[in-house]
């Protein structure tokens, strides 16, 4: 049985910022040929734009400040319940901005994905990836969709696509063109998962054919 | 004055197998539009098929064996000497399969390039880009153009190309996909070097406009 035949698959969506990935999801998934559907955003950020994106696009959105809670932990096991409430089966990091918890990572295994602005797994471990390359002075860089695990931008990855650094970039235009890559493949790896089309073998993610296509 | 005015930049080729990546060098220059030529061909293994390549392109070639010399060190200062010798200006390493020492690199800096089988810095140090790409599940690999510095791997990097990875890719067909990228780069970078429009500037290789376009 396809994805399909199913209900789509429900999908949760962190931000921390102005939400142009969360954009790309919500175009992705209102096509109406997606096989998920945007089922919660959470922030941990009061006022962002992404924010406003997921109450136009009629999202329910909840906001989970760190100061209302004892700890981050704390504050991530509000995000747990609340996932748990609204049904959510994956898990999208979209420019979150905060570590995520081993607890909720070990509580949502498998079920947690990450963009990040780099070819894993250069210039991992920050929130600097593009400024990172600059500095090294590589001539192509990238994004990079991965599972989390409980290292920093280590987990097995779904899918990459790289993206030239020309001469005179500076951060800014480097991070939009590799922006535009991210809003391609952030929606095309939660797809595959939508389908049941990702499979985790040790460190590699095996993409399988489309239901139909393999018999 | 460009390169074009003066006699072809004089490059000499350190090889330790097949060579492809030599015969993509002599293809290049042979061409006669090359602002370099090749001086010599330096072996540290003998009876490899590089150096057949060498002698039906008419390019000097010398083997210096490992077990001829007390130490690598004395091996590689008699490669010094050859390459004064000769007059060599620019030394390429195509898949030359010996650390360089560090006094040949300091003898030489700036003026030694290498090709390396993955997206540096990630899985460099090594003579396996390939399978630790391939075994870490990146999707997206390369090749890298740099300059020899005293660490391996990590000089300033000139050029870059991108290579996918597939589903069922093993380390002998993503070598084969990446070989030809860097049948491509290298003799790139040798021209771009050879027309003086490298420049080091820190970590980073800025590549200068073709003389008479920048004015």
């Amino acid at each position: 049985m396809t994805r399909q035949d199913k209900d789509p698959l429900r999908v949760a969506v962190f931000v921390s910022g102005r939400g142009s990935n969360l954009q790309a999801l919500i175009d992705a998934t209102q096509k109406g040929q997606s096989s998920a559907r945007l089922a919660a955003v959470l922030s941990n950020r009061d006022g962002v734009y992404a924010l406003e994106r997921a109450q136009r696009a009629g999202i329910p959105a909840r906001v989970f400040l760190r100061r209302d809670y004892a700890s981050r932990a704390e504050q991530q096991a509000a995000m747990l319940a609340y996932l748990r409430q609204v049904g959510a089966e994956l898990m999208v990091l979209a420019g979150f901005d905060q570590i995520v918890e081993p607890s909720l990572v070990r509580a949502l295994e498998g079920r947690v994905i990450n963009i990040h602005p780099s070819l894993l797994p250069s210039f991992g471990g920050g929130l600097h990836g593009q400024a990172d390359a600059l500095a090294y002075g590589v001539k192509v860089s990238g994004c990079t969709v991965h599972f989390v695990t409980e290292g920093v931008d280590t987990g097995p990855i779904i899918m990459q696509a790289p993206v030239p650094v020309l001469e005179d970039d500076t951060v800014e235009t480097l991070s939009a063109r590799i922006l535009e890559q991210e809003h391609r493949i952030l929606p095309a790896a939660v797809e595959l998962y939508a389908e049941g089309r990702l499979r985790i073998e040790g460190r590699r993610v095996r993409i399988l054919p489309p239901a139909g296509k393999s018999d």
